[in-house]
Order: C-alpha cells, then structure tokens, then sequence
C-alpha cells in the first residue's frame, strides 16, 4: 500500500503530505522590520533573520548597508515601489516570496520602520497563514520612536500628553483621481485634541494637514515638527507651529521620508535641545561610523545562522 | 598671565574649563530602551552602549539577562521602583546617575520598552542638558509593537485602522488619594473613534475602562485584546469584546505588565491566528534559546567597546 492509497479519501491532506514529501525542508517567512534607518538601530533578532536568510525580499526604504547583513549567497529581490515617494510601505506581498517560502526556502521580507505600523503585516501574514506557510514577525523600532530618540523629543510626558497618536492620513485619491478631501477631514476630525500627533505622511500635503487641524479645534498656535530622514546622517529637522510649520519645512527644503509632530512635546524637545551642547544629534553623529561597523557586524554575527 | 586671568571676564566659561581640567573625560549618558522583553529584541545599539558602560542603572522592569549584555566590573545600580505593579516606568533620573557621569564616567540608564513613549525620557533629558552633561537616547521596541509582532496583530491595517494611539489613561490619585475618575473619563473621552487603541495600564481598572469607553461612544462588542508579558516565554494573551475581556482577563489570571489592544484589527488577529499552524507565538518560542544566545552575544559584541 503505497501512501496515496493511504490518504485516498483526505484529498487536501493527500496534497499537503505530497507536498512535505517533495520539499522536506518546510520554507518559513520572516516579516522583518529594519528601523528608521540607522543600521544600528536594527534589532538582533532581525540581524539574525538576515544572517540566516536564503532569499531577501526588500523595496526601496530598506538601505544597502542593511541588505548587506545577508549572506552573499542569498537571492535578492527588489519588490518595492513607492507611490510618489510620499506614502509609507505601499507594498503588497510579492507572489514570489510565497513562492520561494513553498519551495522550502527561509525567505526574510524587510520592512522599513515596524511591520505593525503601516507595513502592511495584516494582509501579508494573513497570505501566508492562508497558504500554510509557517511566519514570524520581528518587530522594528518605528519611524517615529527613532526620530524621537535622535531628537531627545518625548513623545509623551507625564504633565503634558499621556497619548500619542500615529496616523497616516494623507489625501488619498478618489475613484476619478481627485484627493477624497471629505474623508480626510474626518480622519483629521477623529483624532485626540491633546495628547502628541505624529504623521507619517509627506511633507507636500502640509499646508492642508495644518488647515485641516485648525478646523478641527487645534490653534495654530501649536508646536510643530517637521524631520526629515530621522536617524541617518542626513537628518534635518526644522521646529515652528502649525501656522508657521509648513512655510519653514518648504524653506528648509525637507525631503521624504519624514515626520511631522504636533503637540505640547515639542516644546519640551526644543527646550533639551537648547540647553544640549553638543546636541544629542551631534553626539550620535559623532559616534557613528556606520561602514566600519556593518562589516564588523557583519564578520561577528554571520555565525548566528551556524 | 595664566588661564585665569585670561578668563576673568566670563566666570561661567572658567567654571566649566576648570571643571573639565579636573575631569579630563567627560561623563557620558545613554538612556537606552532594551524593548518589550525578549532579550533578542534589544538594538544592535543598546548591546554596543550595554557593552561600553561603566555604569548601568536599571530598574525592575529590565531582566537579568539584559544585564549580563554590560560588563562584568561594570558598577550595577537599581534605581527602581514600580508603583503597585501597573504603572509603567514610574521612575524618575537617579541623583546617581547624573553624579557618576560627572565623575566622567560612561552611563548607561536601561528602561523598558522605548525611551519616548511612557519612559520619562523628557525629565530625565532636560535633568542632564541642565547639567551640562552629553547624553543620547537610544529608541527600543515600544511594548506595544513586540506584542503586535509576536500575535501577528496589524496596529493598523489599510482597510481597518489608519491610526494608532498609545495610552497611559490609568485611574491617577487625587490629593485625598482617592480615583479621579473625571479625569479618566476625560482622557477617554478624547480619544479617536476609528482606529486602533493601546493601553499600557495595569489589567486591574479593566471593568471601568470598557465602561469609560462604552460612555464615551464605543460599542461594547469592538473586539479587544489581553497581552501580558508579551514577548517573553512566559506570554499569554485572551480575546474578546470591550464587553466580555474583563471577565475573561480575570479568568485567564494575566498578570503585570500587560496591554489591551481595543479595535478592530483585533478580528484581523483572530482571523489569522486560528489560520496559522503552528501559530506564530509557537514558531517564535520553538527558535528562541535565550540563555545561549545571550552568551553567544555578550562573548562577539563585548568587543566592540575596544
């Protein structure tokens, strides 16, 4: 009696103990998310990920130095596109990572950021949990907590916000292409009036966030700010309100990806920051030799995958 | 004519000139987030501050094997305390800490989850720019974003959630000591309607945050979450309704430090959980040897200080 006569009448189950039998090795997807951007900032579960890795799936906020952690061996697989440079994580699960993962291979995805905080871990582990594919996901240090922490900003403060909120409400496009207007201001009308607001969203769309905000209840008044590719060497941040915000970040010229924070809590940061001599991003600048350490990275936690 | 005439005119500048002659090495401050638990889920950059302090400051909520990462002579402080169990990080910058970075030397103060959100991370830096004393804060996985990754929780999902907000509403004293329930119920109040809620609260005020939030306009059946001790081997968590978790938290006996997920990607959750075989919690625990790689970690990266 041979195993199909065995399974004859569990038709899925038959497929399903076929396929083991083809692949012993099961495949398994890592979700990964790799930080704001500063290599060090990645976790060492996610370095370990990467170490282990037979294939990588990445898109265009995950930088070279991280995508030099895998193993030179490792298949490498551009699957991102970034919606007009503005939006956060448009990326769907790549068919071919699944693919990968069926044929047993150890697939690791990066994500930019945190895979919980608009990465889009919803609809991808449903796919594989859907597909029968074992997952896991390594969470990140978002954007905004890596901003924060390179700016010595709280983002909440026992006598000044006990909320934080992060949002992504930007000016998505109707059916016949015009920015859906209405839903915005509903978005922007639902959120907390204290507490801090952090906006993952591009930069180009401020002068309406902040008139938006305005409507809602908040004066103009508020302290705002703008950072731009937080955590990199390339870190700039400009500091204002919500009325003089948006005219400081088109003057400070600020790229994507970045921030917006809104609230009583930037007061305090410009206040440490101040006072700090150096400042706190001075002194991370200082310490950072991000080439010389990706390799030694690299040279000592190879061996993890061993 | 010698360096003090020369500097006669501008005493705080001589101050600080003679205070850096009496101390030729600046002290230096790192308050570095270790994240929600798992040792694994610290940043390559809190292990290289670990590794480089001399002293280390941490309090109750930071594991012993976080701590084994700093130095062997390195001088061990508990500046903790944790008010009744519920409040997270209820611990303001040790007198220590600011004395020993004086003395020049390299300090590392450990906290919990991330530096920024609910970590006092405002106090404790303005405490050290008016001290004049270099510091950086170090970002870490915030606890919430380690539970969302070990649940496979979406905190916000493209057509469920466009925003996430991290509560402390917790039932703070009054002078008489009594609950300021107005004030709870105006924190909850405030919060956005749509979109994803997380509370870093103790499970015991469970029952009047659900009624707190049914007055305030959400439906009792909004599923919701229980997590306690997430990322660490000994996690659970229990689902339900705003309407049946009190009773099932007090069930399933969770304990401190726990967080409550209310919205809902909490059904986006379940739905991928009763898909996933083994489920991601199990995959995560079945490649986790904490004690070894602990020791594997302090052995490659205690290097890196030299």
């Amino acid at each position: 009696m041979d195993r199909g006569d065995f399974n004859g009448t569990r038709g899925s189950t038959t497929d399903s103990v076929a396929w083991s039998a083809a692949s012993p090795r099961r495949g398994f997807v890592s979700l990964v998310g790799v930080g704001p951007g500063d290599p060090e900032l990645l976790t060492i579960k996610a370095v370990r990920a990467l170490a282990e890795a037979e294939v990588v799936a990445y898109d265009e906020l995950v930088s070279e130095e991280i995508l030099a952690l895998a193993p030179e061996g490792a298949e490498r697989i551009a699957v991102g596109r970034r919606g007009g440079g503005v939006r956060y994580h448009e990326v769907d699960l790549h068919p071919v990572v699944v693919e990968r993962a069926r044929m047993g291979r150890r697939v690791v995805r990066l994500k930019g950021g945190d895979p919980s905080i608009f990465g889009r871990v919803g609809e991808e582990a449903l796919v594989l949990a859907e597909a029968g594919i074992p997952f896991e996901v390594v969470p990140g240090v978002s954007a905004a907590l890596g901003a924060a922490a390179s700016l010595a900003l709280p983002l909440t403060h026992r006598l000044v916000s006990s909320t934080v909120t992060f949002v992504t409400a930007h000016l998505a496009s109707k059916e016949d292409g015009a920015p859906d207007i209405a839903r915005f201001e509903r978005q922007i009308a639902d959120l907390p009036k204290e507490g801090t607001l952090v906006f993952y969203m591009g930069l180009g769309t401020l002068p309406e966030l902040a008139a938006a905000l305005e409507r809602a209840g908040w004066s103009l008044e508020t302290p705002a700010l703008g950072v731009s590719k937080a955590t990199t060497p390339d870190e700039r941040h400009v500091t204002g309100t919500l009325r003089t915000l948006p005219a400081l970040v088109a003057e400070a010229k600020l790229a994507a990806p970045a921030l917006v924070i809104v609230g009583r809590v930037v007061s305090v940061q410009a206040r440490i920051e101040a006072l700090s001599e150096p400042s706190p991003v001075n002194v991370r600048r200082m310490r950072e030799v991000p080439g010389r350490l990706v390799a030694s990275l690299r040279r000592r936690l190879a061996r993890f995958a061993a």
